[in-house]
């Protein structure tokens, strides 16, 4: 079976046309069955395409002209989902012209472009953002919800938990990820209503593919233990952002440290190949590409400043989600869940 | 003036007596005026003593067998305050026999037990745990609430920015601290109800001894930019930890790096001094002590985790505090802000 052709907003991030090519070719480079449909100005994607002739017969353009903008409110830019590239790039996997699109433009936009083209999950209420961070252990972490809704009630936070460990098994390999809810402590008083509401019924839930373990705090977010966070979007997007400014503070400190005289300077070159090995480990292009889940397709966001090894990690994401068929495996665990409560509510809920 | 003494309870934290006594003496060495009362086993804390002979003659004991659990709930520990250490030291700052309350003992039950025996302020509706963060910049940045109250509406937000800039004056010594709201973006559409309300609020707010400007994201926390940061207790200790855990994160990902190979090693061994330099900045201990702020008295929360020269900047800071008149600087700005909304009802509150 060929991998359905991925649409990628060409005009989305701050650099525009030439990064998300270069991304594009780059990750085709990893995977020469890829295929992409280019949305966006015509003349530059075409200017774009000429310097990776290996992408010219594996691409088809999308002229348009008009671009959603970085700090346009997201009702505004949905009255022009038939015009922008943003909006043409949704739309082509609503055709079934794309099995996946790809932009680095303005969030708010893309989750509301996608929402309304796309549609939710039968059982799914709202979509979440999720992402992939870096931990000490072997496998990445994912996060969500990172923005898509400020609140989430219990069932929202329910959803989370099974869209995120759906997510996980992709990525891991794991056949149940530990998955946890963020709150301020591991006690089962902790916390708002909605999380403890929601602890309990995951803890009830039997048959899911995750192994479900209370509350994390988020000091343990990157130890490695726990595979699955899950939140409601504002404390997501508060945690994932002061985990990103605190890695760059310590680097900061650390840069400044190592050129504060001449020893720490030698001892810098001398110990490079650890920094960079640092360096890389936490350069968010690697795991750029944030993944709107519980929709009716696969829709992923780049990183409006990653670079084009970024862009391809967020492409090779989007095409992972489609081999592996994320949609399928979400919507098979919702139906599972939705047996249980049956069962459960038939007063045989104790029965595995 | 003679600053009035300082009671410790002795029995809480990790390690107990002898970190707590310790840290007493440490803080001493620096400031030779301070005086204690010593809330806990006597025999021990006399024990303790026996190695620290200048604190002999400026601490007094004051005997109990009771101590607050670490797990234990705060509504549990409540009924004990006449009887725990915990319970004893707050007290002591009630009725007088001492000036300000140092504690690394449960922090819930620890506000609970302060809130109760000190009342919060008049025009204060809620007390909020601040504390101390380094950042890139020349000044440590304040954070509030970390965690005393789950949730927060518009006014308690409001109060939480005045109580917060009047702390960070003490310690900058700003006249008018640069406060924000943290919030996930910094467009005003941005965050919840309550975020935008309060926003509106201390934007049309005048006669504060603060330069208020909106919202900061959490990765800006730490670049030196912002002096308090003002946030509800769930998204401020979600934002506290993982900027805690992230810091951790990326030294150990730095030490397993440098002991990656033998070059790495003798590149660390020759920048010892400049990561020296970071661990210092990063120690918790250099910024131990959170306060209670709102409250007729002030009471310090000691990590629990603290070494001796942690616990002694947790007693510094309430000294501080204690010294600059804390408490009487919160009531002088709420009763500003009360004149200031009596001339705005009045119909002239734009004439400064």
């Amino acid at each position: 079976m060929s991998l359905p052709r991925i649409a990628v907003d060409a005009m989305g991030g701050d650099e525009g046309v030439r990064v998300m090519v270069e991304g594009a070719a780059l990750a085709r480079r990893r995977h020469d069955q890829f295929k992409f449909l280019l949305v966006g100005d015509e003349k530059r994607i075409a200017a774009a395409l000429d310097t990776h002739p290996g992408m010219r017969g594996a691409s088809e353009i999308l002229h348009c002209e008009d671009v959603v903008g970085g700090d346009e409110k997201p009702t505004q830019a949905l009255r022009r989902a038939k015009t922008t590239s943003m909006g043409l790039t949704v739309n082509a996997v609503k055709q079934g012209e794309a099995g996946a699109a790809v932009s680095a433009g303005n969030t708010g936009a893309l989750m509301a472009m996608s929402k309304l083209a796309l549609r939710t999950l039968p059982g799914i209420d709202r979509p979440a953002l999720a992402a992939l961070m870096p931990t000490l252990g072997d496998n990445d972490v994912i996060m969500l919800d990172l923005g898509a809704n400020t609140e989430a009630d219990a069932r929202n936070l329910v959803q989370f938990a099974i869209m995120g460990a759906a997510y996980s098994r992709i990525v891991t390999g794991l056949a149940e990820p530990r998955v946890r809810l963020l709150n301020i402590g591991t006690e089962e008083t902790k916390g708002t209503d909605a999380l403890r509401v929601a602890a309990a019924q995951l803890q009830a839930a039997t048959g899911l593919a995750l192994s479900f373990d209370g509350f994390v705090e988020s000091d343990k977010i990157n130890r490695g233990e726990v595979d699955v966070v899950v939140t409601d979007g504002f404390s997501g997007n508060i945690a994932l952002k002061a985990i990103e400014g605190a890695a760059r503070f310590v680097t900061d400190l650390l840069r400044s440290a190592f050129t504060s005289s001449l020893r720490s300077k030698i001892g810098f070159l001398v110990s490079r190949p650890a920094t960079e090995l640092l360096r890389h480990h936490l350069d968010p292009n690697n795991h750029n590409g944030a993944v709107f889940l519980g929709l009716n397709g696969v829709v992923v966001k780049s990183h409006g400043s990653a670079s084009a090894a970024g862009v391809a990690n967020a492409v090779t994401v989007a095409a992972r989600l489609l081999e592996e068929d994320l949609t399928h495996r979400i919507s098979a665990d919702l139906a599972e869940l939705g047996e249980a409560r049956l069962r459960a509510s038939n007063g045989n809920g104790g029965a595995k």
